[in-house]
Order: structure tokens, then sequence, then C-alpha cells
């Protein structure tokens, strides 16, 4: 079986994205409760009513795949096709009334993402890719962008607290090497968006779950991008949670020298 | 004569917002040239523009007010009333293609703010507020929310690198006293007209210049926020760049006993 999605697969995946748009447009900036998680991540009801929503469509219409949700869980754990589904990437920022959060759909076959949706509800901004098909932003094929040298590159991470104290040693050698004016904070799987658009050259982060990267590889790398972890490994289900996109895939060992890899 | 801004001031300043947003809106995503200032920050072809558009309706309808503009300087340096002028406030934002920068319209009067807009052109959102005269989100009157304690609060701040090491610190004693999960990076301005909406209880930033903070003040006290330096002073024409904004007016002293201020 060949590694790829096909058109009925983003039709679908299309639908979800607007059905999880539907469930979370009524509450932001509006009520809705709220709770901490064991990891200690907060969930709202918009994430819960998002999530419902996109699940109850893959059940009745693909029964035999699998489901893993961030808020849910897994369906169908042997499947080897798998729907992952972050229904709010960015609760934080949903809870601040900041619009740059975004609905997160990946298709996995066989472990390795090849189908993603970013949506962003509020703005109605929706990137979509499959991968070695191209990636559009509402509907409109983008690129990357090329970026000759490091200390030209737009850089985003979401969270400096993200880091262990032994990766933000990594990422801070990154972030010495780009202008420090040009580093961009918040905004979770926006900024990936971003890199397919090729406004953002760079973001780099860890700590991410397989809900949070899954839908992301294909986006960027179908807009001519680079995406994998910091030892410059494809991602995939079994991915350590590290990982970078690149819109200039020859800056990659550019960026693995400024991280000081071995 | 009383600190406070007319009508008239504010249906100038908002054609001053409306103004700026032309000049922004074609550029946003798109082509323009950029350069990197001796404070090492980032200047394109659409903050000289929207600034450029907004002194020419001052000039031509208010030459005797002097202004206070970031990219072109100061007019009329002795004036009692002072426009000060940021045209994009988040450079960095508008660069990486997010629409979370903001024009900053503020108008002192003897060195206070009186008067405040936060312009967003692409999302077309717009806080404005006069001191004791009450604060609208798009016309619509708006309130900061209670926040019962800092454990529950949501903590804003733009990025790391705008604090000294002395400056991190204490700041991360006010990160520690909330919900590491609810901190948002990022933002700039708008993060404050989130204040005054009640979706963000704290901002803390350090090393903003007079056009960062002079129209926040009048935003976020209007709503029913509190704004001070981070002594707990009013803001004014000679304050240092510390800056708080606290939603709850009740939770001054929390914040300002975390941060471990002396």
């Amino acid at each position: 079986m060949r590694l790829m999605a096909t058109p009925s697969d983003l039709e679908l995946a299309n639908r979800l994205a607007d059905a999880a748009g539907e469930a979370i447009r009524p509450l932001f900036r509006g009520e809705w409760s709220e709770e901490q998680k064991a990891d200690r991540s907060f969930v709202t009801e918009a994430d819960k009513a998002a999530e419902a929503a996109m699940r109850a469509i893959l059940e009745a219409e693909r029964a035999d795949d699998g489901i893993i949700g961030e808020e849910y869980g897994t369906r169908n754990e042997g499947a080897r096709r798998q729907w992952v589904l972050d229904p709010i990437d960015g609760t934080t920022s949903f809870i601040a009334g900041r619009p740059i959060f975004g609905t997160l759909i990946g298709l996995l076959q066989d472990g390795f993402p090849v189908l993603g949706i970013i949506d962003q509800p509020i703005a109605r901004e929706r990137w979509a890719g499959r991968m070695s098909e191209g990636t559009t932003f509402n509907g409109k094929p983008v690129r990357t962008a090329p970026c000759r040298e490091l200390s030209d590159a737009v850089l985003g991470t979401t969270s400096p607290h993200h880091f262990s104290d032994h990766e933000a040693d990594h990422f801070m050698g990154l972030a010495k090497a780009v202008a420090e004016r040009k580093i961009i904070y918040g905004g979770d799987c926006y900024n990936y968006g971003l890199v397919a658009s090729g406004h953002v050259d760079i973001v780099c982060e860890a700590g991410l779950k397989l809900h949070d990267f899954a839908a992301l590889a294909p986006i960027v790398e179908g807009a001519g991008g680079l995406m994998c972890d910091w030892a410059g490994e494809p991602l995939h289900a079994e991915s350590d949670g590290t990982v970078l996109a690149i819109g200039d895939p020859a800056r990659l060992e550019d960026v693995l020298e400024a991280m000081g890899h071995d």
C-alpha cells in the first residue's frame, strides 16, 4: 500500500474541520467551563465539543479507521489508517481570546503523516496539505519562502516554558543565530501554517505530542519545506516530541549546527 | 485645564486609526521593504506609511498639538497636548503574518495619557478608551474581568528577550504564581486590549517606550483595570518602561508581592 491520502480523505478532513469550527466559534470569547488535566494543560468545553463533533463524523463514515484524539483517546488502535485529532491546539490562546489557535486534523498511514489540516475557525483560515500533493491556504496553493541565511530568518516557538533546561540550551543556540527581534513567541500550530505560506522561516519546539505534530508535516512539506525532529529525522508516530519546521530545506544543516547538535 | 480628552479628540483618533489601517492592510502578508534600526528592532514600509498617513491628518487639523511618533520623531515638543503614535506595535508579528499587532494612538495631556486606541487592522478590531469615560471594543463598552486569585490568572508578555536578567527574575516570580499553562507569549499591544475585554488578567512587560504604552493606560483603566509601572506608580511620559496591566485592581498587591518588589 502506498503512503498517500486520497482526494476523498481530503474532502472528509475538510468536513471535520468545518464541524470543529461550528463547535468552537460560538464559545470564543464567551462563557465556557475549563479544567486542568494531569499534564497541567487546560481543556475547555470547546475542545471537547469540537473533538466530539469530528469523532461522530468519522465513526459514521470511516468505521474501520482508527482515531487518536487529544481529549477522548484512541479507537481501533491497530488500524493502518489513523485520524489524529487535536480539537484546539493552543487552548491557552483560545482561553485568552487570541485567534491564533487551530484545529488540527492529521491522517497517519502505517504511522507516517500523509494528510494535515490546520484550521483557524475565527479568522476562517485553513491550511491543508497532502504528502507529495502540495499545500493550500484557503484553497490556493502556497509555497515556503527561500531563506539565504539564518540571520535573515523569522523564528517561532510557542513558549520558553515548553523546553527542559537542556532543550532550552539548544533552542538558545538557534535563537542567537537569528535576529533577536525576529523571534516570535506564542502561536502554536498557527506558526507552522505561516511557514507553509512563506511568512515564517523556522519553528523550533519540544515536548510535542503526536496530536500536536501529525497534521503539520504534510502541510509544511507539501509547501516545499521540511519537518523533522531535532536529530534531523522524519516525524512519525514514535517521534520524541522535538520538532523543527524549516521553510527552506537548504538551511537544515545550518539549523542543526546552530542548535549544537552532536 | 482638566486632564481629559474630548469627544472630538476621540473622533479624530478614530480617523487616524482608519488612515493607518488603510496604509497597512495592502502590505500585510505581501511584499514590503524592511530595515533594522539602531535599537535592533525592525521597521517596514508599512510602519512608515501608516505613521505618515496619521501625521498628515494631525498636521492639517491640529497644527498646535505635539506629535511623538515612533518612526518620524517629535513635533511641537513643548505642547501640552501630545499625540503619541506607534504605527505598528508588534512589527515582528506583522513581518511573520500574524494578525495580533496593532496601531497605537495615544493622547497625552501635560504628560499623562488621557486617550488611547489599539487598532488591529486585519481583524478590524478596535479598542478605544478615554480616561474616566469608559472603554469600547468595536464601539461596544467592555469591562475587565474579576480575578479572585493569581493562580486563576491568564498572564501575558510579548517575549522573554525583552527582560534584563534582573527583570526576568521579577517576571518569573509572577509567572510561578500563575498556572504555567496560562501564560501567553507574543501579542504586544493586543494583549492589553484583551485585558480590557476581560479575557487576559495581567500583562507584565519591561523595556517599553512611551509610544508603546501611552495608548494603553486609558484603554485598560477605562475598562476598570489598572496600569502602572513595576513600583505600582501611574504611567507618564517619564516612566521607566516597566509596565503592569491588571484587570482586577484588587490583585495589585498580590502581583507586586509575587514579583518580589521591595
